[in-house]
């Protein structure tokens, strides 16, 4: 590997709110039962409250979904192949300070810039993670152009999204080289990561879109409660969980067997497909609720599929009711089930948003979809297309923005660093 | 008082999160030592978990700052005075099962559409408050109008605020007929309550715009630690503080004593001022530390003023440094500091936003500031012209939004309803 190429970078041991109490003169004594105003439970929170940087896949996919999301997409405005190798490199130490909790970079002398931009400077971790995905764009741009010679490791699942019967997309809600999701428990400190991070990227990369998400729409553990979208129903109660460790195996983690002709620099990565999706949420409520039942297919209090049971009872599709079958043939849960796309899988990782009004009196709300796949072609892209021509919920959506990304697997160790494995495969 | 409109609008007595988890088989007993999954702490913290609706004072003024903000501009497209009372007399309703945690209305049969949109349906109330304000259109319109026959209740105190020399507004950024603010420590509780209140509001009302802060900048009460800006400082570390009761009855309730003109029906009130303040983050990050805490006042870290002393240590305006004051003339403390506007002192409550992208590569990111004064033609416009001409801060800033709202005393008991008062004296 390399050199490091900006020396600011450097690691310091203590992390933010650690370094905050210690310089109100509490004392921080790990575990102990120290003469001192913080107490050893929190003490513990402190370590509790940060996800390990290092390791075989990248955080933030299967991590228990954080309640809040910053997310951008970037231009990448460097120039040569080796500007962004060292453009990830640099990303890979400072995400490492980020997810920590760490103020990123050094202390400097009073006449320079701060290498940090602050505003999380009294916050913990909040249980961070970032990850990090490489558009189509990055490897063949709109000209078809190689710009970075990375060509030759296109993955052939980092097809575009073909364009959709419905689709309204607006082009500046579109693509991306690089995406960064930032998941946190506390906003602020999710965008203070991104905020870094394209800083960091200055001259190198510039931001095309950003999206704040509110809450989250899904549980990615089974310890997790199912949350609820903005049309007020339980939302991915089928998804995959990071305790069904086949499914991950199978549908999500990206290998030659799941995934025709995965290139090994992703083998253990993943596909991240992104659809900005305005809800329509004014003649939704003013739906009854028996419609809205038949169209989701669940009830909306419980979460149960209609045909009975509890939230996690499989759904009997055959089950006939008075004019056809109680699961109605053009339900969202009956298109997007598995048995309907031969057992595919997706895990969902969305999140509910709120963009101001729409100028014609409404709220401008909806969700931002999210989802982490083996290979698109196989695991979304059709159940895309089933959605947008036959389900009954299509009526209240307009899909305006869309992205797919090849997310690399894990940084394995300190002398690794985020797609290192591309950077070596065109060296 | 008239009959209630809406019938519908009726006040189940079981919180949201209770009804859940009485669902699910879980005992509540208040305060016992009951053979319960449910602690009896966790049952105490169900009612701590939500703020009184009456009272004499609107809750989300003085209430210590909640975390998340959704900020609503509604012009109000209802034709007649008596439509516009029984808005404010649903909303007073329905504002009331919010705050409580409750689903809104009452349960439908399956063919009607539900009362409550339902994505708040298993979260507690999550400290939510409620704060509607009425802008001057209400009272007379753009063309001089008075649509509703209030105009001889306008308050000589909501004047438009003037427009100032570096005023960048955007016309789908200012005014409104009436204003209603969500604060809550979860973002999905004060979206869920604006969302109810402006369908309620259908056919009555439209948004004009609306707002989510994601950080509170404020603190609003001694029990809570500064928070931080999107340029890394403190702020409001001399805000009013809702223990501060003497500052409270000076500068915050509005009275004949402290508001010219003041009409009887705001006795208790107060006005909103409202800012959107987009900041030039990029710019700010290239200034050295020096310039930043000299523009300022202040250090970063700790918020201390540079005339020494800790964060709420008075500072000394008059100490010399090397080269003319150590705190400089145009610091932005120096000039907003109550000693330079005659004493006059502000309530902020503002929040940081991010907006996405702003198409040129950057973060559209900022400060939707929010005060509460007893007078803004002596509490908020002098510091707003100071800042707007002479503060070293302005160069990054931009000022995009602008609104002013008279904001009506709490509603008193069950009998009495949101601005009752304006609706008697106009009668």
């Amino acid at each position: 590997m390399p050199e490091k190429k900006n020396p600011a970078l450097v690691l310091p041991s203590m992390n933010r709110r650690a370094a905050m109490l210690s310089s109100l003169g509490v004392a921080l004594v790990a575990g102990g039962t120290a003469c001192s105003s913080l107490k050893a439970s929190e003490s513990a929170a402190e370590d509790q409250n940060s996800y390990p940087f290092f390791g075989e896949h990248q955080s933030g996919v299967v991590t228990p979904a954080q309640d809040r999301l910053h997310f951008v997409a970037l231009k990448i405005t460097a120039e040569t192949r080796k500007e962004l190798q060292e453009l990830f490199m640099d990303w890979t130490l400072m995400s490492r300070s980020l997810m920590a909790g760490q103020d990123v970079g050094e202390e400097k002398p009073l006449e320079s810039p701060p290498d940090d931009t602050g505003e999380a400077m009294d916050l913990p971790a909040a249980h961070l993670t970032l990850t990090f995905g490489l558009g189509r764009s990055l490897f063949l741009d709109a000209d078809g152009k190689d710009r970075f010679g990375l060509a030759d490791q296109l993955p052939p699942a980092l097809e575009d999204i073909p364009k959709m019967s419905g689709d309204m997309l607006e082009s500046n809600w579109q693509g991306g080289d690089v995406c960064i999701q930032a998941c946190a428990d506390d906003p602020q400190v999710a965008v203070h990561a991104i905020r870094n991070l394209v800083r960091l990227a200055a001259g190198r990369a510039a931001v095309m879109w950003s999206q704040l998400g509110f809450g989250r729409t899904s549980s990615t553990s089974t310890a997790q409660i199912t949350p609820r979208n903005l049309f007020g129903f339980k939302d991915g109660t089928a998804n995959i969980k990071a305790e069904s460790k086949d499914s991950l195996v199978d549908h999500v983690w990206a290998s030659g067997a799941n995934s025709e002709g995965n290139p090994a620099w992703m083998e253990g990565g993943t596909y991240c497909a992104v659809r900005k999706i305005r809800m329509h949420i004014e003649p939704w409520d003013r739906t009854s609720l028996k419609e809205q039942e038949e169209i989701i297919g669940r009830t909306k209090k419980d979460g149960a599929p209609l045909s009975g049971g509890g939230e996690f009872d499989k759904p009997d599709f055959s089950m006939q009711g008075k004019s056809g079958p109680i699961i109605p043939d053009d339900a969202h849960m009956r298109l997007m089930h598995p048995d309907n796309h031969g057992g595919a899988k997706m895990l969902r990782r969305g999140y509910n948003y709120t963009d101001g009004s729409d100028g014609l009196g409404h709220l401008d709300a909806g969700l931002f979809f999210i989802a982490y796949v083996c290979d698109p072609r196989t695991h979304f892209v059709p159940m895309l297309r089933t959605m947008m021509s036959s389900d009954a919920l299509s009526e209240y959506l307009r899909h305006v923005g869309s992205a797919l990304f090849a997310v690399p697997p894990g940084v394995k160790d300190q002398d690794d660093y985020l797609a290192s494995g591309l950077f070596k495969a065109t060296s």
